[in-house]
């Protein structure tokens, strides 16, 4: 499709493609900021600097906008984490989880899933849909785990993802902006000691029927 | 203080303290569900059902207002746990954040704590001293277990409590709307769940000098 205004107005080479991103980001960026009841296309226009009309001819109304630039920016790629061993599979999730919160799209995600509760006709669908392929993937690794006698067969994948991900979560939320440096530098340290105490609890209360395999890897 | 408006126009006996509830009240679940963006004097009013001059006069402006109401709901009472095991501390600060995330406030809560990050020039504050107070309260429950043996020196409050609370968000977070009944009614064997999981992997982790005490409890 041919964009005229995009074409006549854009720098460089300009092209749907780099119209379309700004506003995405843009959209993204004023929903993190701002939230749902402040969010307009008018104000995603000036952040993005592109021109309303090209806005509202791409998107008619704003829940159409921030439907297609949230679900891009948090429905996350299927990792497919799979390495063999409960302990792995665990630090890769919880590592994926940390530079998710910490990236440009943790705030957008963390709003989302707070505004999915205040005003769930619309954000509600879209938050559950940012974490269906997160908690389908968090979820598989548990099954995995019990299936290769890492972990018994009544061990709660609710249990152990609540702690792993919430810890995450809390930690991140707790922190005030001016320690956030710091932090974020000792991000992989806390992300592998929250990784081995989950892993502590999960094989103390749920022994699997291969034990040792488990232990040796704390 | 005499309180004119509020003695013409409110129902029964009025007086300035049923007044100030109103207001306070109604701007918390205004925040709650519009955030920072969007929260206005005039809003509160109108939710309130009390006149603009009442809430211009005490408040004159929205960060008075916004700063007297999430104080008074977010800062909570210290609840002094101290019941002398470690169990039993974690037990209690598990089912008081539970009670929090879930009751009237929850929402605004951790609205707070999202956009303390988003804008932190007022919110940051605000945030930072509603969780002062329970952030306290929990470390002193892990350092009075290091001081009666249960746990070792070495222990860390700051991952058993990111993993015990961050686990209570998570799951109210991350519970949809519809199933949200359904988690309320099971929230206090979750409560013992996560405390159980948690104080597993503290006491496996950090062994204190009494560890047949902490175990006994589990």
């Amino acid at each position: 499709m041919s964009e005229p205004l995009a074409a006549a107005t854009g720098p460089g080479r300009p092209r749907d493609a780099e119209v379309d991103r700004k506003a995405l980001r843009a959209a993204v960026e004023l929903y993190a900021e701002l939230g749902w009841a402040k969010f307009t296309l008018d104000a995603v226009a000036r952040r993005a600097g592109i021109g309303k009309a090209a806005i509202y001819r791409r998107w008619p109304t704003r829940e159409r906008l921030i439907t297609e630039a949230l679900e891009q920016a948090l429905v996350l790629p299927a990792i497919a984490i799979d390495t063999g061993s409960l302990r792995e599979d665990l630090l890769e999730l919880a590592r994926s989880a940390m530079g998710y919160y910490l990236g440009p799209y943790g705030l957008a995600g963390l709003r989302l899933r707070v505004e999915a509760h205040a005003c769930p006709e619309l954000l509600a669908g879209l938050a559950a849909g940012a974490q269906r392929s997160r908690v389908l993937e968090a979820r598989a690794v548990v099954r995995r785990a019990i299936a290769r006698g890492e972990l018994g067969e009544r061990a709660s994948p609710t249990l152990i993802l609540d702690t792993l991900l919430g810890a995450l979560l809390n930690h991140v939320l707790a922190t005030p902006e001016d320690l956030r440096a710091e932090m974020t530098a000792r991000s992989e340290q806390y992300v592998e000691d929250v990784t081995a105490f989950v892993l502590t609890a999960a094989t103390s209360i749920y022994p699997g029927s291969s034990p040792d395999r488990a232990a040796s890897e704390v």
